[in-house]
């Protein structure tokens, strides 16, 4: 590749912050999509610390020491890397090379389009097929009396950041369904987010009403009727801003706004008070700032985490998700949320309720599902909220991260009802980085199917899937299944989450490893289950009951994955998410070639790839990328 | 009992303080031990909340409102009960019962003299036999070549607030032991605490010096190289004075102080800044407003554990903790640690760096041997500290809560290198306060000895390891056994204790339910592994290979306990760690009676008692309890 300068720096010191670990030696080689430092141990063991170049947030050349040429490179997973150099020559020429490796600026060079893991073209289309939000409407019971699927949109007319299908209210006519895209920020008209079975009550997500300060329209006022009128058990409906009160009323002043409670029947508003994408992204930077201290005392730290707001702003979202789950499940009213765009905090709500009001969500397929449907179908702008391209910083924000941590503090105070771990939660974060996988790139399904992703690229989920073992909580219970969850939000119940910000002490995850140690109990419960069932088996042969068959009787178990893939396997000190492209001087990218077997054992699936390959060359696509930023005020 | 006004009162009102929750209706009962307060619900089953006497900190008579006359209710385990009485009289009268009841006068008057669970004197007399320190000190490999068991002190002569037997140093006269002991404040002079095999390096206690501003002993400063000779690993030793510099130099003036590096040879002084017992008292109170607070916002809470300081000074002894760890362990050095009068914070230090040192003090037997040794047998005045009886409040201090803390932080950093679980640490926490047994009554060894303790009371012990099931720690991993601890004592390490502090939520022990269902989970693992073992005998008897016993096998897993005895039983709702003794007319105590089988399922071992009984009646006997205040300056 023609960025990389320097592909091989030897004595490169990689510091430890944590001030009780000592620095190493070692190499550092640059491939075409990682960064990798292999550290030379005694023992004659290499450690590998692997840093895909698609995961660097930032690389600053700090100022000369005595010691050497320091390089700080920060990850947008939260990892960070201090490296030592011996010749400033040779910092400068890394630097350069990371500066423009870890920012593409055209789509083609993102991984996604480089990366082929050797799956015939079947497999790979099945693979993109195996999420549907359809099946999701399905299994909430949709077509029925009341909510239909739509294809009005599916050419992407009324609206182009909506999916091609629509949860809308039957009586809804399509004259009150235009009219009322018209009268929405971008289009983005009421639609079924989630239907609640048992209460008929309905989650409908969009965003903020053009009314200005004195603005209405009657089909808008008509589709907020045909929701309520979908849900005979409740005689009103909740309007839920999500935004605080101050920020909306700025928004009238540029003809956008909220509902007045005067013009719409039986609607109940209600501000939530989340903030903006520019307050979350602040408030991580301050986060990120107290886990960087070198060493805080105690007030330092608390000071700190109180300051960076960061625990605030997820409560806020935590707040406002219960009071969806409450609103639809004790109060059997549906519900309608908003914020400004309605891709962001309104993603972020609705996904939480989801959670708190449906098991299935709960699962490791479950939160595919529901990922697929709030975040990446409903027009989540993952290129630009992640930053994927050299685009417009400001349009960076942690939204999809506080979800994220949303759930994973629900499954901190509620420890047995998700299928999946704190492992699962991280991974997603690390592939939504990635690019990896075609997943999360571009802003909307329209974005997509004009790059023709789904026909480049592979699907994430499949993968995940295949490697569910991992991801699985040994504490799950299916018996607490059916129940709403109903978290205490009580600012004593939320923490920090050091699994996922604090990266400095490396491959510390106390949490991880109790996971790790329970699955292999559960385990070897599983494999006892089997023995069992094979020596009553062979009893029953004994007693002459049963013929002989040749070899052991398979057991269901046997269905929930390989056995011989333990999940007690050490685990390799790096993001180990990603198979690498290599260089395309074999002997110059030295560990790379070797590494692919090495890595094969704690990342099975992105290893096998052919470095040669030609058949998904990137194909240059010119693409739209509007850069909007969220109108309004703090 | 005299004391008590009116034994039953209906319809109170038990308020949730959590607002979510709702307000209970029920009626209340006073025992010659407990509150029992019974809730009457909807579909004819009882809750039942009960209140040890001795568990009371505080009662408070709240101004009236228009609902009803409310009594706050602040547990020394720092569960709350806020109750409403539809009559101000019947208020006043439980208001007057319980503030007579919750503060004993006379040793007499604690439970543990008057509790009687029907084992014959021998096995009595066993249970206090049953963990002793001498074995502990054999253990360890004492006698050997530099340190010897002393019983100079047998009858409390050099020192009236340590135990009989200490460990010293072979080659210390008795000269040197008795002029060592007259330079020492309360003659607590230097004696092992504990010995490292490995490094021959000793961790050793005692109180400050008598150094004034000039003052020195030829005997100390030989005792102290008596120590040092005692470890030929290393050169010097470390002297730990776990206090604040400014806090021990405000002692010279007093004639008291710190060790002179001039004056002894080859040591190494060092301060740690641990605070007294007032402040921490203080800082505890903070941290129980915080935890009172109604509805706080995320930053009340944040502030206002940060203003509280306990973290911070649960870190400062967390951070000795692992200096006194490191020294023997990674320089090989002996240390001598000591604070004022060194009973506090210097049997919070000894007793961690014990627990980071040796895995044996990480098993449930091994945590009662060093809190026998290091806290009951070294003088720390549980009595004082615990306020057990009506004396000074300024001798009130959770030092011993602090140590069960710190143990709880580690075992949140490394959950599997404890055999036992939080409930464990919360048990211990509860009985100290509670009296049930003789074991934290008193101030030093020979304070029980005088009062005859042995004689009158039960030890707890026996009961903890008869109900050891519900404490085991099923992520306990054996093989990591050998390793000495080291905690990461950075701050975002630190959480705050739910479980122990947040009594607010009632029955809300998210990490606890987890628990119950990894000791289930390992349950059915030995059930299974049993029916495994089972079939596998039969198949051998079906083969022919083995004849036909009748019954089942015994397999060794039964030793683990009865299995019947399952763990994931519904736990009650109360403190449910001791047995209530009835107040002597049966019909009037209501539910106390019937309440004695019901308790049987989660309190084994402490609902057998006889009402009648009269074989262990309360024997009045005067002991000196002088009140002494730490004397230093914060």
């Amino acid at each position: 590749m023609e960025h990389i300068i320097t592909p091989k720096v030897e004595y490169v010191k990689l510091l430890n912050t944590y001030p009780e670990k000592k620095s190493a030696l070692g190499t550092l080689y640059l491939t075409a999509t990682h960064l990798i430092y292999v550290e030379q141990t005694n023992n004659n063991t290499r450690t590998e610390t692997w840093v895909l170049h698609h995961h660097i947030m930032s690389v600053e050349k700090l100022p000369l020491t005595a010691s050497g040429c320091p390089l700080l490179i920060c990850c947008k997973t939260f990892q960070l890397l201090h490296l030592l150099f011996q010749r400033e020559r040779d910092c400068q020429d890394v630097f350069q090379s990371l500066l423009r490796l870890s920012q593409p600026v055209k789509e083609e060079e993102l991984y996604a389009f480089l990366y082929n893991p050797h799956q015939n073209e079947v497999d790979r289309r099945q693979g993109w097929e195996f999420i549907s939000v359809a099946n999701d409407f399905s299994r909430m019971g949709l077509s029925n009396e009341y909510w239909e699927i739509s294809h009005l949109n599916k050419n992407y007319e009324i609206c182009s950041t909506y999916p091609s299908i629509l949860g809308l209210p039957k009586n809804a006519s399509v004259a009150v369904v235009t009219g009322s895209a018209k009268f929405r920020s971008r289009g983005r008209l009421p639609v079924l987010s989630y239907y609640h079975k048992d209460t008929k009550a309905a989650l409908c997500r969009c965003s903020q009403p053009l009314s200005g300060l004195t603005s209405r329209c009657v089909e808008d006022e008509q589709m907020l009727q045909a929701i309520s009128q979908a849900n005979s058990n409740c005689p009103f409906i909740y309007v839920v801003d999500t935004r605080p009160k101050l920020n909306a009323m700025a928004n009238r002043a540029a003809g956008k706004g909220y509902e007045n409670e005067d013009n719409y029947s039986n609607i109940r508003f209600q501000f939530q008070g989340i903030e903006n994408i520019h307050v979350m992204r602040n408030s991580l930077q301050k986060l990120l700032e107290v886990c960087s201290m070198k060493s805080p005392s105690m007030s330092d730290y608390l000071t700190g985490l109180e300051n960076s707001g960061w625990l605030r702003h997820i409560k806020s979202v935590m707040d406002a998700g219960v009071f969806l789950a409450k609103a639809v499940c004790d109060e059997r009213a549906s519900v309608l949320v908003h914020c400004s765009d309605g891709w962001d905090r309104t993603a972020q709500v609705c996904s939480l309720a989801c959670i708190l009001l449906d098991p299935y969500y709960r699962t490791i397929k479950g939160l595919m599902v529901l990922i697929e449907k709030e975040w990446i179908s409903f027009g989540h702008k993952f290129s630009h909220r992640c930053g994927h391209l050299d685009t417009d910083p400001k349009e960076v924000s942690p939204v999809f991260t506080q979800f994220l941590e949303c759930v994973w503090q629900l499954s901190e105070q509620l420890p047995c009802v998700f299928e999946f771990n704190e492992r699962y939660l991280i991974e997603i974060h690390n592939q939504v980085y990635a690019c990896q996988y075609g997943n999360f790139i571009g802003n909307c399904q329209k974005e997509r199917l004009d790059v023709r992703l789904h026909e480049k690229t592979f699907s994430l989920w499949p993968y995940l899937l295949k490697n569910q073992h991992l991801y699985r909580n040994p504490l799950y219970r299916r018996s607490l299944e059916s129940t709403v969850l109903r978290p205490s939000t009580l600012p004593l119940h939320f923490k920090f989450w050091c699994g996922m910000y604090n990266h400095y002490d490396r491959g510390m995850h106390p949490k991880q490893s109790v996971l790790d140690q329970l699955l292999s109990l559960t385990q070897k419960q599983v494999e006892g289950e089997r023995t069992m069932t094979e020596l009553q088996r062979q009893l029953a042969v004994a007693d002459g009951v049963l013929p002989d068959p040749s070899g052991p009787i398979n057991t269901p178990a046997e269905q929930d994955g390989p056995s011989e893939k333990t999940p007690t396997a050490p685990v390799v000190q790096s993001n180990g998410s990603c198979a690498p492209l290599i260089n395309g001087d074999a002997e110059e990218a030295g560990p790379g070639a070797e590494k692919c077997n090495e890595k094969e054992g704690a990342d099975p699936g992105a290893t096998e790839h052919d470095l040669t390959s030609s058949e998904d060359k990137p194909v240059s696509v010119e693409t739209e990328h509007s850069k909007e930023e969220e109108q309004e005020s703090s």
